[in-house]
């Protein structure tokens, strides 16, 4: 099990507004079934490494069309196999130290 | 106003858990007063460029100790002039869009 | 064709000198065939994205070990589907503007 | 002294060419004597926290405007306090280990 952001941006798209293409790959990313939490700069995912980044590919793939030509994809995986690795972990982690 | 994710990581801590070194970048955070948002992989932030970034070298300066001698840290800024660019504005513009 | 950027970083190694297990990576991409720039902050590589995502999950799994059990890699993908994106020619084209 | 690596990337500009806009962020680098190395992905930079971050926000700055009015700067720092890290010292360590 990985957690993972994943940022999908159109380049080149005439209009500063980018939110139509991220909830289209959002769209995929719904269909996976997986679990994941939208922030406002990333999508945060939960998986194995392997279906993460299948999906990435598709998110990224889902965003190209005839008017968008490029796209930039950022994948972040932090993977630890001494324990199991959530989103609530992390974020509890982190809060419970916070006091 | 930019809405900026950061990210500070420890190298070559002695433990692979890192909780406590992105509890203490946070509050350097709470103390700036600006607007934050905790997720799993990544802290979002709200406020003007400079401030933003003066703010993350604060943060990147705090993970140092004795034990701590190498830190990585991954800043992402958003800023749109067209518009007012907020955490919650990006996120209601893509759920808006979800249906 | 893709061009991506990938590197990979083990948390809690104990030392702040990660260059052994960016040589480990290494290793792994050499075998793959695929066409690479090593640059001071990520590796560069070009290939089908498909090709690339299955190397850079083949890096992050090299990097652990017994006493490394947790890693952190980040994947940046670019791709164009109205020309040929390449390592050279992005390099080229902002030198050519630079004059 | 940080290696840091700083990527500018207009938004929305309507075409998916961007090498123009690289270059302009680029020609403020140059004017900062601050020595640096173009890289198919990113811009890498080797200087002092502090005047490396006011360069990338002023690289982030110059790609603004009239046309350009969404600019997405990633930027990326590496500090090591028990070694002096520089960008070709990074190289090489990796290098060497690779044989």
């Amino acid at each position: 099990m990985v957690v993972c952001s994943v940022t999908v941006v159109p380049l080149g798209t005439g209009s500063a507004s980018l939110s139509q293409y991220v909830a289209d790959a959002l769209k995929v990313l719904k269909e996976s079934g997986l679990k994941y939490q939208l922030t406002p700069m990333a999508t945060v995912i939960e998986g194995e490494l392997e279906e993460v980044l299948n999906l990435a590919a598709k998110m990224h793939n889902s965003v190209f069309s005839d008017d968008v030509v490029r796209v930039s994809t950022t994948i972040k995986i932090d993977e630890r196999r001494d324990k199991v690795l959530t989103m609530n972990g992390k974020l509890h982690a982190v809060q419970s130290k916070l006091g």
